[in-house]
């Protein structure tokens, strides 16, 4: 029945972790590191949303995702040998497809074990955002959720628009589809155009801790 | 019936949104990356705390706490706006506060679940400590609780103070408020006259790693 | 019976407690926070584990574990005090024997909960390397697990050889120890020979994030 569940989790998982591993690459990791990362990234936020809802862990009864993880990151180190000009901001578009993927299907998942909307596109934002924020810690770069264009927005935009379709009666596979655009065409449009929302003005920094 | 134990943890989540967004501020952070440094920060040790005693995490059932963090934030970023001078070390002692509500609070559900009191005390330092911990990583600062000031060991007296007293039979209420205005003393003295414990002396970096 | 579960669990904590402890003096942090940073990683792998495969964390009900890292953290601030000069690789070779504790019984937990064997591999891989990894990333160090020389795939092929002896038929205790010294080994060999796979040719820097 939700067979589509499935695979747009292990698609999310795929496109994380080719993130993942591109992010080692830029970082210059050598060695199987590179899984490390891919599967921190690809597994990170999905982890955490199953230990959080109190369910099986997604990947705890699945090879599937171990597999999906190895061959996106064997493709996408097999891809950079041989062609050393990746685009400027694939990375960044890849994390947004896996956003995509995750937070709606992050969204689904609570909805199914009853919470709140609200709580709903919490719980959706966190696992398709902590993938990403563990990849970054690790490489130590500044997360991308601060690096700002509209990144936490477009999760709960995309939220957004999947529980307003469901609650207005749409269909659940053409309202996760609907939610999924809505979140990459903003987070697109966002790079693209470097929209951010300032909430703070230019300040120097006075609050100086010791 | 324990009603106050709900808002000590809304009050602590609070207390904690607001450091999240002053550290988010001092960060020049921009866009709703600020409402996730908040929340992470209000509701990282909570989670890990309900995480490992296996219960339900406080906020999947309650929309309160994502209000509390909302106005939390909104309310800082509007006062950081209008008044741009706040006090050199506000940020430490609002963690200070918050770290009173969640320790205490921690080391509580910890006796409901039927810990042992070391486990229980532990268990509630960690749950003080760990958004915090979270905020300095993300932020790439050196967590607060290495930076010193008995940060550690606050945590440790506080729940020993409020686990003593309850074991002489104090009433829950009153052991809390002891137990938690002992953390927050001995730590505002301690930020205050910059108490510290040098466990190791002065020593050269005599253990490179290559 | 699994007696012998609880001292290799009881050891990995302790080991792990000490480099978590020599870490601290690396960065020359003071106070009680080395008792902070000792316990994360000491426990941050098996917690994990325990909380991935839904079962009551290690230390919930047993003080053993904050005794054996007290007293491990203790042990090496006396001994670091009075005896400044340690060997350079010390920190990593203790390392790589919380390692092959950690990834041995992480595998066989997993195991006995009815995971299939790559989970497991995954699982036990996860709890050695989370500890370590959490530890470097308070210390705002490249993760050890990101520096190479095999470590990653030191796990994985102590994972294999163990699991593939007790698929051979062989004893619960000799295959544990088998798999621990074939990680032991390879590891230290490989830090001492500074084995490497590199998966990446050298490369410029091509692929800039703004």
């Amino acid at each position: 029945m939700t067979t589509y569940f499935f695979w747009f989790d292990l698609l999310g998982v795929a496109v994380f972790a080719v993130s993942g591993t591109l992010a080692a690459w830029r970082n210059q990791m050598d060695g199987f590191g590179v899984i490390v990362l891919a599967s921190v990234t690809a597994i990170g936020g999905g982890t955490l949303r199953d230990l959080i809802l109190d369910v099986p862990v997604i990947w705890i009864n699945n090879n599937s995702y171990f597999y999906a993880i190895f061959i996106a990151a064997v493709a996408t180190i097999l891809l950079v040998r041989n062609r050393l000009t990746i685009p400027n901001n694939t990375l960044q578009i890849l994390d947004a497809i896996g956003l995509a993927f995750f937070v709606i299907m992050g969204t689904q998942k609570a909805l199914d074990y009853g919470t709140s909307t609200l709580v709903a596109i919490m719980l959706g934002t966190m696992s398709g955002v902590c993938g990403g924020m563990i990849r970054d810690v690790l490489c130590r770069e500044i997360p991308m959720v601060f690096r700002g264009e509209l990144y936490a927005v477009t999760c709960l935009v995309g939220g957004g628009v999947y529980t307003s379709l469901l609650a207005l009666g749409a269909g659940q596979l053409s309202a996760m589809l609907a939610g999924m655009s809505a979140l990459l065409l903003l987070r697109l449009a966002a790079i693209k155009w470097q929209i951010t929302i300032p909430v703070f003005g230019k300040h120097h920094n006075e609050l100086n801790e010791p």
